[in-house]
């Protein structure tokens, strides 16, 4: 399949098989997220794969997303609370190890992050890191699709119990969305579905 | 190529060459774009593609971001300033007609989306709607990179202008991130660096 068609075949699927996703594909789903874009390549928040039946059981208690407690593996989206001088330093000190340059030569770099990101305010930068979140949840689907494995993105949880079950708080992290994956099962009717977009004219104004 | 190779292709493009993308090509990627989850399927976002070179050096002036006016093409991710009983509404009645089943029969989702949606603040549904755009631009980004079409997503430009040029106060938008889409120039350093991104275990956290 191509990618259009990836992305035609895939839809938010409210029933899962209890098939597993294998290590392999899990691997690559997880790869293709985390080489998605941020803004100034920072990647504020951090992900969270549960396979766990016990911990996804507990997660999905008291929710109506069966798919958290159903699906084959269960992808937590978690933005930093705060961003901190610390972690500016680590990405800057990462840039130079990884590239072999002297951390001074990011010196200009350096000094825009700091000025641009530490002159916000916690809120606006939790917000901000997690639309970056939500550009990896794009590219995670996409990835699925692409191995024709299934996913449901799912904004309606519990976030206090999934902060609380995850021991976020501690690591400065707030789930803002997940990501339920697996494989559909053949009784779920929303597969069958027409699927349902704006037309082309009004979804995108073209400016020539 | 595949997926993975792809993403590790891509990069933020710093300059671009004179070639222009074909509307072929432009089609595809704003019809995966059309194609991305969004929260209950609403769409609460819109795009703009600007070709045209006069508009784009207006916007790009006073950006240190050059990508704006020297891209082939720009697009504008602009998300709903308010969610509105009109656009669950027209959804409403859009998904009923494109799947042949009567407007009635979707009575509980609609309630569903009245409840949820129009119960929260302008704010926090303005927030939400441009979370819906980051998914979309990150499908954009991976359905560009999937034709080895270089991409640069922006948030560096200047919000109010773009709102007031692209007329989309009009239509209750406003513009949350950008992407200019093109071709590398030879002469472009930045695609040669190493990509830096987290190590995997630090990027992911795996509970099995």
């Amino acid at each position: 399949m191509n990618l259009l068609e990836s992305l035609n075949w895939r839809y938010a699927t409210k029933k899962f098989s209890n098939r597993k996703v294998s290590a392999v594909d899990i691997d690559k789903i997880i790869e293709a997220t985390n080489l998605s874009a941020s803004s100034t390549g920072l990647q504020p928040y951090r992900l969270f794969l549960i396979e766990n039946d016990e911990l996804r059981k507990k997660l999905g208690e008291g929710s109506f997303n069966a798919q958290i407690a159903e699906s084959s593996h269960l992808l937590v989206f978690a933005a930093f609370e705060k961003v901190t001088a610390e972690h500016i330093d680590n990405y800057i000190n990462h840039i130079a190890a990884e590239r072999n340059i002297p951390v001074d030569s990011l010196a200009d770099f350096k000094n825009a992050l700091v000025h641009g990101i530490l002159g916000r305010t916690d809120e606006v930068n939790f917000n901000w890191a997690a639309r970056q979140a939500y550009i990896a949840l794009g590219t995670a689907m996409v990835a699925a699709a692409d191995l024709q494995i299934d996913t449901t993105p799912m904004e309606g949880f519990d976030a206090d119990k999934f902060d609380e079950l995850l021991n976020l708080k501690g690591k400065g992290l707030k789930s803002v969305v997940t990501l339920a994956i697996g494989y559909r099962h053949e009784d779920d009717i929303f597969a069958n579905f027409k699927k349902v977009r704006l037309p082309k004219a009004e979804f995108a104004t073209v400016i020539e």
